[in-house]
This record gives C-alpha cells, sequence and structure tokens, in this order.
C-alpha cells in the first residue's frame, strides 16, 4: 500500500467489498447492527429534533424516494437521511467504537437504507454497505484520534460522513474511482463542534452526516469531482481537521482487520462514559441494596467522566444523560436506564433528584475508561466497595443477541406493537435472505402519531 | 458588548438591522454585489459542476418554491440555494474580502433571493439579508484569520455558512434568541478543506454553505436548538477552528464599521493573488507592447502568488485560473482576463501556451499582496519596468459602475439577450423600489439550454 494514498486505499476497498468478501464474524455483527439501529429509529421517531427535520423536509417535498423508518411517510433520499441520522442518535442510545467514540452505525446506516430502499437492494448489499461504511469512518476516525476529537469535533459528525459516503458509495456500486472522489466530497463536508452537546444540534451531526454522505456519494456517480487525496492531501482532512495525524491507519490490514469488533451496543441510553458507573450501581442493586437505604456514593472514575458528563442538579431528561450522578441515582431508583428514565418528568422526581445529589464522582487517572470503583454508604452504616473492571456493553463484555433482542422490543413495541416489532426482528435475523430491504420499511409502520410519545 | 458573547451579539446585530438602519453607501454597496451577483449566476448557468448538482435536484423533486437562476426551473429553496452557491463561485470570479479572501456575496445572496422569492420580499429586505449576511460571515472570517486559512479551511465554505445563514435569518425575519441558534447551526455545519482547489469541490463548497445556512434558519425558526455559544463557546467554532481566534472582531464597532468596504469586485475570473500580475501585462499592453514582441516577462509577487497560483504548463482553463504565468499570457494575447479566456481551448492555443513559459513569477516578501512589480524583456532589446500599487477591483482601486454594468453585460447578454440583461441591470438599479424580488429571477430566463456554452 506504500505507494497508494490513503484516500484512494480507502476507495479500493469500499468498491472491492462486496457481500461476499465479508468474513462471517463480520456479518453476524453488522446484523446486529441493523437490529440494534431499527429499534433506534421506531423507537425515537416523535422526538422534537425529528419532528422539526420532518416537518421541514415535508414542505419543501420532493418524490417518494424512501421511507422515514418511525413514521411510514415517503420522502427523497437525502430527506430520509437526515430525518434517519437524527433519530438514531437523538436517544444517545446508539453503538459506539470504543477507540474513538465514533457511533458508526447511525450514519452508515441512515445513508444505506433509503437508498436500499429506493433502490429495491437486497439485504446482502445492505449488510455490505453497513460493513464497509462503518469500517472506512472507523478507519478515518482512528487516524484522526485523539487531537481531532480533543480540539473539539464530534467524530460522528466528521467521521460519520465518511461512513455515510462510503456505505452510499457501496449501495451505489460506486467503482473505485468516482469513490475517491466521493470520499473527497465526504471530507470536505465533514462538521460537528461538541459544543453543541446537550443541544439538538449533536443529533443534527449525524442527520447531516448521512445526508452530506449520501449528496457525496450521488454527486460523485453523476462524475462530480474532487481532489484525488481529499484525506491526506496537505490542506485535506487530515491536515486540517487534526493536530497530529496518521494516514497509516487507513491501510493497515485493511480487509482483514475490522473495527467493528472494537465496537459495542449500548445497554443505556446516556452518555458512553457514565456506563461503568451505571454498571456499578447496578451491582449494588443486585447485591439487595435499596435506594431509600443509600446514604452515599463515591465513585472513582477516568477524568473524561467528569469533563464530559460532569452535570449536576440537572432539570431536564437530555442533561441527565449526561450526569453521572443522575444516571446512577436513575440506576439505584429505577434499576434500569433506558429511555423512560430520561424523561424531563422522570430526572425531576424528587427520590431521583435527592440520591443524586448523594452521588459523587471524582477523576482518577489510574481508571481506565470503561472502568468504575465506587464505595456505597448506607444508613446503617455498611459500606459496599464495588469495582466494574469493562462495563456492560462494551467489545470486552458485549450484549447478548437476546440483550439486544430484550432492548429492541423495548423500543419498538410500544411504537409499532409487539407483533409488528417480532417481524420486523425476524425479518433482520434472516437479513441475508431479504431480497428487497423496502420489507423492513414497510413491516416497521407505527400504529399511531409518533409525536404523542414525546409530549 | 463585553458582557455579552460573541454569538449573542452577532444574532442581535442580525436580528435587529433592517433595511432602515442601514448606511446609504452599505446600501449602494449591496446594490452593485446584487449585479455582479446576477451576471455570475446568468454567466455560469450550464458550467458541468452546476448541471451536475442541477440533475441531481430534479431527480429529488420537491416544491417548486424559487427559481434557479440563468436556468428558468422552480424548485425547493435548499436545492435552488445549492445551485445558486456552486453558479456564484465556479467562474472564480465573485466578489472578494480583501483581509480575508472571503466570498461573502456568493453564500449571502444564494441563501436570500431563493428565500425572498418563495416569501414574496421586497428588494429592501433583499439588501439588508445581503448586507447583514456579508457582515455576519465577514465578521467570523476575521475572528479566525489568519490562522484557519493558513490550515486549510476554505473560508468561503466556513464564514461561508455563517453569511448565508444571517442572511436567511433576515429574510425570516427572527428575533435574536432564534438567530443563535440559527448562527449555532450554521457554525456547526461550516466546513470545506483546500485541497480542493482547482476541483469542482471548490464552488461545491460555496453552494452548500448557502444550503446549510438555509437549512440552519429554517430548523431555528421552527424550535431547533443549538447551543448558545456556537461561535466562542469551548469547542465551538473558533476554538475548533483556528489556533488562534479573536472574538472581539465580532462586536467592535458592529453596525458603525462594514466589512463590505473592505471587499472588492473581480475584473478577471480567476484567482485573486493573479490580478496585480494581469494588471501589469494590462499596463504593458497598454504602453503599446504586443504579445510577439515579449521576449520574457520577470515578475516579483506575494509570496502567496507561488504558492496559490503557481502551476505552469497548464492544460485546462481552470487550471490555468489559479496559474500566475497562464493568466499573464492570456491577458497578453487577448487584452482581456474573462471566462472565455479561461476555456480550455483558450488556454491551449500555442501562443498562450509559449508565452506562458516565457514568464516567471518570484516570490519577494517585501511586495504587497495588492501589489506587483516586474520587467518585461522585448525582442528588440528594450525592457519595460512595471509597478501595480493596486489592483483593479481592490478597495484601493475600486471598480466603477460602468465597469461593473460592462462585467455584467458580457456574463449575462450572451445567455438571455441584450434586452434581458439591460432589463435585469435595470430592475437592479432601482432594487429598493422593487415589491417583489421574483420580478428578477422572472427576467433572467435564458433563451436556450445553457449548457450548451460549455460544452
Amino acid at each position: 500500500m506504500s505507494t497508494v494514498g490513503a484516500t484512494a486505499a480507502l476507495a479500493r476497498f469500499v468498491a472491492g467489498s462486496a457481500y461476499g468478501d465479508l468474513p462471517e464474524a463480520v456479518i453476524r455483527e453488522s446484523r446486529r447492527c441493523v437490529l440494534d439501529h431499527l429499534g433506534l429509529l421506531i423507537g425515537a421517531a416523535g422526538h422534537p429534533a425529528a419532528e422539526i427535520a420532518l416537518a421541514e423536509a415535508r414542505e419543501e417535498g420532493g418524490e417518494p424516494q424512501a421511507t422515514v423508518i418511525g413514521y411510514g411517510e415517503r420522502l427523497p433520499v437525502t430527506s430520509v437521511a437526515l430525518v434517519l441520522g437524527i433519530l438514531s442518535h437523538v436517544l444517545d442510545y446508539d453503538d459506539t467504537h470504543a477507540v474513538t467514540i465514533l457511533h458508526g452505525t447511525g450514519p452508515s446506516l441512515a445513508a444505506a437504507l433509503p437508498l436500499a430502499e429506493q433502490r429495491r437492494m437486497s439485504g446482502r448489499d445492505l449488510i455490505a454497505a453497513h460493513a464497509v461504511g462503518f469500517e472506512a469512518g472507523a478507519r478515518v476516525s482512528r487516524a484522526v484520534w485523539p487531537d481531532h476529537y480533543d480540539v473539539g469535533w464530534h467524530m460522528t459528525g466528521t467521521a460519520g460522513t465518511i461512513c455515510a459516503a462510503a456505505a452510499a458509495c457501496r449501495m451505489l456500486g460506486l467503482g473505485a474511482e468516482r469513490v475517491v472522489h466521493a470520499l473527497g466530497l465526504a471530507a470536505t463536508q465533514a462538521a460537528g463542534h461538541r459544543v453543541h452537546f446537550g443541544s439538538m444540534a449533536k443529533s443534527f451531526h449525524v442527520g447531516k452526516a448521512a445526508m452530506n454522505g449520501v449528496l457525496a456519494a450521488r454527486l460523485a456517480a453523476r462524475g462530480f469531482t474532487a481532489a484525488p487525496d481529499g484525506l491526506e492531501g496537505r490542506r485535506g482532512l487530515f491536515g486540517v481537521m487534526s493536530a497530529r495525524a496518521d494516514p497509516s491507519a487507513i491501510s493497515e490490514d485493511l480487509g482483514s482487520r475490522w473495527e467493528i469488533f472494537q465496537s459495542g451496543f449500548k445497554p443505556y441510553s446516556c452518555g458512553l462514559v457514565t456506563h461503568p458507573s451505571i454498571d456499578l450501581a447496578r451491582q449494588a442493586i443486585e447485591a439487595g441494596v435499596r435506594p431509600d437505604e443509600v446514604e452515599a456514593v463515591e465513585l472513582r472514575v477516568h477524568p473524561l467522566v467528569p469533563e464530559l458528563c460532569g452535570k449536576t442538579d440537572v432539570d431536564t431528561g437530555l442533561e441527565a444523560k449526561f450526569s453521572v450522578t443522575a444516571c446512577v441515582a436513575l440506576m439505584l431508583v429505577d434499576g434500569r436506564a433506558g429511555p423512560r428514565q430520561f424523561t424531563d418528568a422522570s430526572v425531576r422526581r424528587p427520590a431521583v433528584r435527592e440520591l443524586a445529589r448523594r452521588v459523587r464522582a471524582s477523576a482518577d487517572a489510574r481508571i481506565g475508561l470503561g472502568e468504575a470503583r465506587g464505595l456505597i454508604r448506607l444508613r446503617d452504616g455498611r459500606r459496599l466497595s464495588e469495582h466494574v473492571p469493562a462495563a456492560r456493553g462494551t467489545p470486552a463484555r458485549p450484549m447478548t443477541d437476546a440483550e439486544l433482542r430484550e432492548k429492541f422490543t423495548e423500543l419498538a413495541a410500544p411504537r409499532i406493537g409487539r407483533e409488528a416489532a417480532d417481524h420486523v426482528a425476524a425479518l433482520v435475523e434472516r437479513l441475508e435472505e431479504l431480497d428487497d430491504v423496502s420489507e423492513l420499511a414497510a413491516a416497521a409502520v407505527p400504529r399511531a402519531s409518533a409525536a404523542a410519545a414525546f409530549a
């Protein structure tokens, strides 16, 4: 690969990796990603951020090319990609590349699903688009990590655009030369600042990544041009968007080592770095602790936890997702930390507020990012010492198929009914046999207005 | 202003600056920008980059909200904004903020024109949207200059998104609170890498700036949220996209000092930094020099000239736009350097190629960016020493109304006919009296397929 630039190497990989080239384990993991993604789309339908984006898309109108999953209506592909991208991320519940905090499935599938539907592609095509999109974006995120993230870029907005473009190129069946241009057009649209975490703009980043990736691929398919070295060229993505970048992260073992195995599913719908602390609270519950017994919780956590999720005295569900103290309190009170815990009403409950005030999280550089240690003091004087070496859902402790299915059902059943949810899950189980991916969208039709759920 | 953040200060300015608040000189300059912009849209119609983007937009379809100027067909506002943005920039002929190389009119008007048409706004509204959009983007570009540009951002892609969002907010009549969100949504979409200069992606940056700015304003109008400090906040645009940023550039004399007076129109349709050298060649012609007399041209230029426009032995019109040697040769041979000079056929003429090889441009740190010095050696042994202290079109040596009108006619008449061109120019002259901006789009209807012109 030494004489081939990063953009060209990645383009060859994207153009050359069809379903038949994928290892069985990648296919299996990709299928799990599709199920998780569909659950998120259906479960998030009705969220105000998606409602606003959809209202805007409706007003512009256009050809009914694909279905807004979770809603059932049909719009042009780029509009659908925008809304699906928002839906995939707005619950903060989507799968996460443990090395670079890229949520790679959201933008990949938000781009691939509507294109697949428009073009009546198969389940195998969808799997290939997802696997290749995820890999391409994760490779780019590795190349720019950590400086890119540290300075303030939202990885799923930036590298997510590469995910989406690569997935879309696969769907359109572009040759490597066209993919070079598509990757360049995607790279030069990459955007999203972390200052917006906690506002609707965060999920907008993912919607725009999907939309922009589709646009990049479709324009390239028609002959639109970009520089041949959009990633590694001087004043290309690497140079402009990272103080240090490692272009070799693109081509090293490309096609033989897959980044998807570094990605995990989220068991809790909140900031990833809170998860080890939530697991610690869960261990305490499983050891018999009741919330009214708890005097105080003293956590030792990775320094990124207070930096990213240090909010205290939160007043909204969205704030609580990025407050490790609120997350721990919710788990102690409810025994879970899913979307129903992160509503405004839920986090304003006095029991939750009071307990959250008795949780302290101290940064400790000796604690890993997937790890937590804590002392739980009970009112009767007992002290429980807990240790979580690896959070549930991380690659070291993956969610089982049954757990993923339960998460899916919990998200989808309230919206489309248990029967339809089971049907969608069954379709995903035999995704490789689906001749036309449109079946998925047709099966995921909501029973009533989705917005009511978030009212 | 000390207690108000940059985003809030800019939002107040945008929300609070209607036509009646603008100084007469700003209005006059804005009107000149509208004329120049319309000439570019009409003259660039048919360019392959615009054709491809338009084909894509057509396939998605949608409500006929506004006119693609230069084509006559109607599409949704964001699609129109994309195509107009591309058209405004693809000839490399659009007005330029001399301090920061921002082409502020393109994204401002590409966003404002379709919105004005959709909402049947007046000429005064259009002027206000342009003036405010230009100012907002130029303020942001000042705040991040020069590090932002030096590292490789295309200013008209990044700050251009702010131009477009601010112009769109003005068109939608948003209050300051909503504008804060719109500016945040615009900032977090800001994108465009300089590695793509020389490809279609360069003008795509401007199209996307316009499209994304419209989207930001429209979403904010519906209640979509972003961080309140999208510009100055830690990990907002300033911190993420510039090694050093000066937030005070936003609020200093805001509303009393106008950046539009730092902007100039381009007399030549090529890289701005080539202009002093082209002027130098023009002076030689005016002194009686004929191209076949020239033995060699030895230029001393600002160091950015070879960096940005150092290409030699060019083979396409696009390459020639960024080749100071080709630009000088074209001026010497044709006596002008407009779009007709920068076609592939034109730059491949043997007389142009041979003369270009006899031009040398040496970097000299003592030469200003708008300046050039040169020695022209003639075959008969004579040596002409020329000096251009300020290029034509720069704020120090502005194009006259008559020169602008001539440039407009040269661009517009071949497409829509002399009569229609005169009619459009007359409408712009009394722009403040136009009750409905749609008249402009209706007047600028092409006579035949635009693509033929670039075939």
